[in-house]
């Protein structure tokens, strides 16, 4: 696939022309308010509150020279077209996982979550002290986007199921929830895959529309209230072992801002990243608990399964690596990892083990 | 042991006195430059790169009206005074381990690491989204002290011998750097401890002075050195399963800030602490390799001597459990902990453990 495949021309017209009615430099000299549209819900736990948080910082931080209005899903355009909207000028930036976004291309994944791929630390390593956040840049570029990670909700949950997973055979016309190259993993594994918003999923599976559905992990999960229509729970799952979430500007925009203010912007959303992936892994305990307590089964998938999800998602990979930048993205990104990993297991890896141990 | 029991009354001066000199309400309104004194020698790998990072985050986003001008240990006060320099006001504030300050109070040694204690996840849970900060903050206040978490080490490696570890009877009489309860652990082993800044490690290993020294993980290690002279590297340690860096500022100082600029300090020393963290785990992998190419001998501790660390380390927490604040702390540290972990093993730990078992 050639890059230019993936470049959308939207409705709403080509991003550079839309975008330079927003970017007068003369903005740069006196107060500004930016609109942020959103793919959350208002207040949906953990992700709305990342893009808040991250709006919040600009704003305190410039004492309120830039003011970011933040729009939940529907309040302006709809969860799934922050996107365009903002590559067209009509918002000036987003909060949203990347991976939502892999139609307009497959290495927005990368920035999010990718099967078998990077924990929230290790996608830290990779962004902040090796290539991942100029890769983010470079495939921003082609869409006239600056991007940068803005919040983490950690190792996904494998999700919510109307009865327990056996084996890998369970998964074939299962209608399931998942986003992102691990929602066309489970596609190769036979299920039908559905792709909603989060403010969507719980009346889907009410309804019947979907038999299950992944979402975040305990608290996020509890608080969107899969428990009352679904028993059996699956802890870690394959498809986002972390799911960053990112703020991305229309890049005339972000160049009209001065340098202090693009520094606002680049530090609000690294306090961002760390706090609310801090957020979700202090609830998620707790709420794990409660949720046990009100009867949902809590389980690990089988071996087989995780297996069947490995071949899958090499299927997934070999899908997308005919796009160069893609494949550019795939060979930076699994070194790294490799690279990350080694020593995590040696250090974090043993003295856990050892503090279990210890400590009984 | 009453908490006043731990207030030094500084041959500087009281520190509300001497810091109000420095604390005129009128530099809120123009370019102020303050001075960060540090623990670290300029240039030392990691440490002192967060403390600029630190620095350069405040002073960008506030377009210079807030320039912090870093120093290393020693130019103007040593490593260790940076606290009292602060509370009394010859600086207006420091970049340093916050456990290098047992001495003022035990207490401190949460904020960077503590035997069998959080790793850097479960730290920023417990900070951001537990009662973490909040304490801190209740602990800096007896000293006229607002702090931030500004980075993190991960977990540090068990460190530098000269010949191999097989028991716990080889701590007996073994000069070895290590500060904190970790190093007061080790002194209940019969180990002969000494705390050392950073920067005097490298001669007194090379003199004999110590036997033997742990410092960081293996990137920074390798340029410390300690590789020319000793060859024997532990990996996980017991003493720092992360080691939280803290930016503190007298208390006047913080309160004479602007709202904006006190939010730009806050959010400067969060972005330093995911930056930082990430720049440690980034290169570790890699350095680790090298080390070993270079003939190190990379080993794990016996369980009996994490065995015996644990029982030191106990020894430890009882000694100061009588101070109602250190057990305040300690209480709050150890069920956030608890409740951190659990998912963590769920989660996060059953994903890497699948990861490795189906990509080989």
């Amino acid at each position: 696939m050639d890059r230019r495949s993936f470049l959308r021309t939207s409705a709403l017209g080509g991003s550079a022309a839309a975008a330079s009615t927003l970017a007068a430099p003369a903005y740069a000299q006196g107060k500004r308010t930016l609109t942020m549209v959103t793919s959350w819900g208002r207040g949906l736990a953990g992700v709305f509150d990342a893009a808040v948080k991250t709006a919040e910082n600009v704003t305190a931080i410039t004492d309120g020279q830039l003011t970011i209005d933040v729009k939940a899903a529907g309040e302006l355009v709809g969860a799934f077209e922050v996107f365009d909207a903002v590559t067209a000028g009509q918002a000036d930036m987003y909060h949203a996982a990347d991976y939502y976004f892999v139609n307009q291309h497959p290495g927005f994944a990368f920035f999010t979550g990718v099967p078998f791929g990077m924990t929230a630390t290790e996608l830290n390593n990779w962004y902040y002290h090796g290539n991942g956040h100029a890769l983010h840049d470079e495939l921003g570029e082609i869409f006239g986007l600056k991007s940068f990670l803005a919040g983490n909700t950690g190792t996904q949950a494998g999700g919510w199921f109307r009865k327990e997973i056996t084996g890998p055979e369970d998964f074939n016309g299962l209608k399931f929830r998942m986003p992102g190259l691990g929602g066309k993993a489970l596609g190769y594994m036979g299920a039908s895959v559905q792709n909603l918003p989060g403010a969507e999923v719980y009346q889907a599976l009410a309804s019947g529309a979907i038999d299950g559905t992944e979402w975040i992990g305990p608290w996020a999960d509890e608080k969107a209230g899969f428990q009352e229509i679904t028993k059996f729970y699956y802890t870690a799952g394959f498809h986002e072992p972390a799911a960053g979430l990112s703020v991305a500007m229309n890049r005339e925009v972000f160049e009209s801002l001065s340098a202090s203010q693009q520094a606002a912007v680049e530090v609000a959303a690294g306090h961002a990243n760390v706090w609310n992936l801090s957020q979700y892994l202090n609830n998620n305990g707790a709420a794990l608990e409660r949720l046990k307590a009100g009867g949902v089964k809590v389980l690990e998938f089988p071996d087989s399964v995780w297996d069947a999800m490995g071949t899958a998602s090499q299927q997934v990979y070999d899908e997308f690596m005919g796009d160069e930048i893609f494949k550019k993205i795939y060979d930076d990104y699994t070194a790294s990892m490799k690279a990350s990993s080694g020593w995590l297991t040696d250090s974090v890896g043993a003295y856990r083990a050892q503090r279990d141990r210890v400590l009984g």
